[in-house]
């Protein structure tokens, strides 16, 4: 992606950097102030992305010549911009590490005009998948052992949103994405169905089904909600023995629409009665975790569950209060004061504490030169501007949020809100830097 | 974008099409069922990336390879996806148009296998920038004479989405945006100021506004809320004769925290008195359109407003009910009775009728063949996979997005709900037809 995928005023600021000479080391970190209601945790992710987006940072002839063409910026800016690269330091949780709120999940350490110019496209990639890896996580928890599937790329916000949210959603536990490209750029397995438009533009429904079964042959699913729930299953019944005779089985089921507990039940026992005891019931239409969650607890025999707009979109809580903000430079630790928004200054690291069955008791947001108990959760990621590891292979993202979500306090994988906050401590060395900063600034 | 951003099973449709020797023309309408709560109307926009997106649809053969990993699809199907291209024609509301609920913005008339494929994307491109331009209809409408700027780069849904909301938010009547590539795309204005963190790493906010006005020359705006709102003004005011020795003028101030309102008349005070009278106020944080519809309902005197992920998110309502479906296959017209998701059959028309003075009355929806009163609102955009005229320039959407607010009934225009729905009818034709597609189907 062009490295002017960013806002204007970091090509202004970067400008004013270069004429006065400031090149000393600044530290920003990314983090979220606050949480939406209805997030007990959040999820980091999409660090692979923004490592990916620092590693080949660099503006094209043709964006530096669109930034003279605004005026206002010296040739010996341009000159930079052909020549810039990111060539600082990354300290970072893992993606799929658990994380509350003023948590730094990343820190960048680099000259001010490369930590600075990084802020817009680095808060974009990772706050994005971090609100779909989060809201799937919560699909996730609602649903044990079934089989969960991204349906969303139609609402998702755009390409880079449906690629983004199916990655996103396979790290957090999902079984994979409808999105063929995701599949193909991420190596996630692919699910697919069949459209209604399918069913319609055929003389019938069961000539639809027979069709789609020949050309699948495998692993078909046929949706039977076209007409009549119940009507449809009745006719997977009928041709399943001609489909069986050319070799060919049917995987299931998809329903799309009404009281989807009730027509489950019905379309179980029809299709139990007609000999189909192993086909599944794969369901959609407008599910979010909530809704996921009342069929589970009604006991409703459904096997899957595709989850569409609610997960791409995260459409009760779009977005979060995630932030990027200049904690040291050169070598003095800084601090923003504006009214319901003051940071935390400094380097910083955050330890947790684990009981000794392993689950998260409490965190602790240092200074990142302190000792403290627990696991520091900020690892080194990038040195230099290269990274210090090749990239982390997706599967090992989601054995470790298995892992943290198994970790997780019961009262917080609630979809309820935790009638407590998760602790979050901040260290007494913090704290006196924060004094020592505002005395120094007042 | 690749052709392989589409769900899988629109290619397992295509195979069974191919197999069946099914090459009819089938009718594909795009519409929303229902409005979300807060919506008196929608502008529709998005379609000049949904003709880019047919024009140039084809498959690499990375992808061809992808999908024959897959397995089981036939190496017919594979050189099918070799050759695809759209060659069907398009007929759609110009961008910009408002339009209310089941009326058709789009129509795509092509051979199945075309017109079933490129749902995804037609959806994900139409749908996205539909949510945002008609958001940010609700933030002009709220500001009449103001400046509005995108600022939600940073946290829209990924690349695509802070670029496409740039668009949309331009089409809908801001001013600009501070996405820089956007500008690049778009030949869209660009504003930007300056970050707390500018402010932050230097030895004092006063060295900061000094280095920065330095640094730009033009258009300098100071951002002044990093400690405090007030002594930042004055920090300002002291400033100006320095700058002004230089031939620096300061064109104007930014508010990003607090009481805005009440901090914009004390700094207009402070400005005011220090001789800035001319120095503009914009201001930002947070801001959506009820909260900008306060600002200038209370009189604060502030010259423009930052409006960013509320309106990048269309955080209150950030998906539409937008579907895509099939509404006539072979020269018959076809219907899905899905509980609570049925649709009207057939190729459509909407005709608007206006008031002497242009005021928008009433829409029919009809058939594309029936003759009724009022503005028919679909035109022809594309025939035979080419487009009928250029892409329209942007200033001529935007000069169709004042002419239709303008022409809204006032109670539509206004942020709370309508009391009532505007009237959309319709046909007596349609109805027959949805009555003779059940009996034929039933």
């Amino acid at each position: 992606m062009s490295a002017l995928l960013t806002d204007l005023y970091q090509l202004s600021m970067l400008q004013a950097y270069l004429d006065e000479g400031m090149r000393e080391i600044a530290v920003f970190e990314l983090f979220v102030r606050k949480f939406p209601a209805g997030r007990n945790f959040l999820l980091a992710a999409g660090l692979e992305q923004g490592l990916e987006f620092l590693e080949t940072l660099r503006f094209s002839e043709q964006e530096v010549a669109w930034v003279e063409r605004q005026g206002g910026f010296s040739q010996r800016m341009l000159r930079h911009l052909r020549e810039l690269r990111f060539t600082g330091d990354v300290d970072a949780m893992p993606e799929g590490t658990v994380f509350f709120p003023n948590e730094p999940i990343v820190r960048v350490t680099a000259e001010i005009s490369e930590a600075q110019l990084v802020e817009s496209r680095l808060l974009n990639l990772i706050h994005f998948q971090t609100v779909v890896a989060s809201k799937a996580a919560r699909c996730v928890l609602a649903a044990p052992r079934k089989t969960l599937v991204d349906f969303g790329m139609r609402r998702a916000h755009g390409a880079e949103a449906a690629l983004l949210a199916a990655r996103a959603a396979y790290v957090a536990g999902f079984s994979g994405t409808a999105t063929a490209l995701a599949g193909m750029k991420f190596s996630i397995p692919v699910f697919g169905t069949m459209a209604h438009s399918f069913v319609q533009s055929h003389p019938s429904e069961s000539a639809a089904f027979e069709a789609f079964a020949r050309a699948r042959s495998e692993n078909v699913v046929l949706l039977i909600d076209t007409y009549d729930t119940e009507a449809g299953a009745r006719k997977v019944v009928e041709i399943t023995p001609v489909l069986a005779r050319a070799g060919i089985k049917i995987k299931g089921v998809r329903l799309d629409s009404g009281d989807l507990a009730a027509h489950a039940r019905a379309v179980r026992s029809i299709l139990d009665q007609g000999g189909l005891r192993d086909a599944t019931i794969f369901s959609s239409g407008n599910l979010d975790e909530y809704r996921v969650a009342d069929l589970v607890r009604s006991e409703a025999p459904i096997d899957g569950f595709g989850i569409g707009t609610a997960l791409d979109t995260s459409s009760d809580a779009p977005y979060l209060d995630a932030v990027y903000k200049l904690q040291e430079y050169a070598g003095i630790a800084r601090r923003k004061r504006s009214e319901g928004k003051a940071t935390w200054p400094g380097r910083k690291q955050v330890f947790r504490v684990r009981s000794s069955d392993g689950q998260a008791e409490s965190d602790t947001v240092a200074l990142a030169t302190e000792q403290c108990t627990g696991e520091p959760l900020l690892r080194p990621v990038m040195r230099g501007g290269k990274r210090v590891a090749a990239a982390e292979p997706l599967e090992q993202i989601r054995a470790r949020v298995a892992e943290q979500l198994a970790q997780l306090p019961v009262a917080r994988r609630s979809l309820d809100p935790a009638a407590v906050p998760y602790p979050v401590q901040f260290s007494s060395g913090l704290r006196e830097l924060t004094k020592a900063v505002d005395a120094a600034t007042a």
